[in-house]
């Protein structure tokens, strides 16, 4: 899997391949990266890729032209993501299904975002990750190339760490606990330590459920009317 | 406003504040950060900090004690945050009610998570970024403290930009152009372009409420019924 990183903060997104699972992905190649900078491409003699809108409103917008020069200047055929808060919400879902392609560019806005006019003459999704307001499309970017590596075969060492979590069932996890049983006069739920695993099984489910229809709501009962 | 960030893996973070806004943010004392490793906490003489889920499970949880004595070494008063798939959507609101904090705490799992008990104990809200799974913590701590710190006063240099984004009105942005004027045979809509502010208001407003309709209905028929 490739990625292809449009931005202007480069150093904002390539420190974190730098460590943990998706190092060693980088390092045994099935992930590859590459950075372009569209102030590369301007031909701007201040380097400036930015102007104010047309129309008024404030704030400034990254131009098309040294974003659409930075798209030319990859070779392979790619799928194109622009990350905004004016797009479709980023789900597990979408993650699995990217994960097929072979190269994917995710762009990156900054300021009050991008001229539309390379949205759309490029780009083959808008994804949003969340109803919240970020300072630039790099987090964003990083959330889908991180959610999308784990669906890479051999980027996870133990492929069981796909299943049994939360969202691919429908209902958020039941708590977990590790060692030590007792720790300042918390204790493990008793009925994990006396081993029967299909009373644990049942206890899980049904705290998943409860966990579910309070932070949840909104799954809770699109689950709940996916049962019926 | 203090960060302090709870993590195995600290270089992950660190660099995302070494450029840009919140860059400066940190230059000028606007934010202060403080990063905290449990591994440094671990009576473990292999710095081990993770152990097998009690009742059986696959994949390894972070064990409470170096997490809670993590904790611990914050003198401050400060507001915990755990960062998980099994919280409460993280959203816009929450991001401006939690800049009045003067420190927040934010604690990155890894693996399948960590010891439910930790959560008990200790943390005050427990955030998920969206419907998605991610390697670890650390991405959602830094959406949730970027979209803190452009909340606090002066981190943004042009207070503009705090009005009329998505999600502060109900609806998504309208399409925003600018020069130049028409770039290999695209042109900005041409309303924009006439300068007439009451008309190009009207159309943007119009625009906005389509993209919402298409890309989120979830919102759209919320504002919606709001406005009956």
């Amino acid at each position: 899997m490739k990625f292809n990183f449009i931005t202007l903060f480069p150093n904002l997104i390539k420190p974190y391949f730098s460590d943990s699972i998706l190092k060693r992905a980088v390092e045994t190649n099935l992930l590859e990266l590459n950075f372009i900078n569209p102030r590369d491409f301007t031909k701007d003699r201040h380097k400036k890729v930015d102007d104010y809108m047309i129309g008024g409103g404030a704030g400034l917008l990254i131009q098309v032209e040294p974003l659409e020069l930075a798209l030319r200047s990859i070779s392979e055929k790619t799928r194109v993501i622009y990350l905004t808060p004016n797009g479709k919400l980023f789900k597990q879902n979408d993650a699995k299904r990217l994960a097929k392609f072979d190269s994917i560019t995710l762009v990156c806005g900054r300021y009050e975002g991008i001229d539309e006019r390379f949205i759309e003459r490029n780009v083959n999704e808008c994804f949003c990750i969340g109803d919240f307001i970020l300072t630039g499309g790099e987090l964003g970017a990083l959330c889908v190339a991180d959610a999308i590596s784990r669906q890479v075969s051999g980027v996870l060492g133990n492929s069981d760490s796909l299943v049994d979590e939360s969202f691919e069932n429908g209902f958020l996890e039941a708590p977990n606990f590790t060692k030590p049983n007792v720790f300042e006069n918390s204790c493990v739920v008793s009925e994990f330590l006396k081993g029967n695993h299909a009373k644990i099984s049942a206890l899980k489910f049904s705290m998943s459920k409860l966990r579910t229809n309070y932070y949840r709501p909104d799954l809770y009962y699109q689950r709940k009317s996916y049962e019926k």
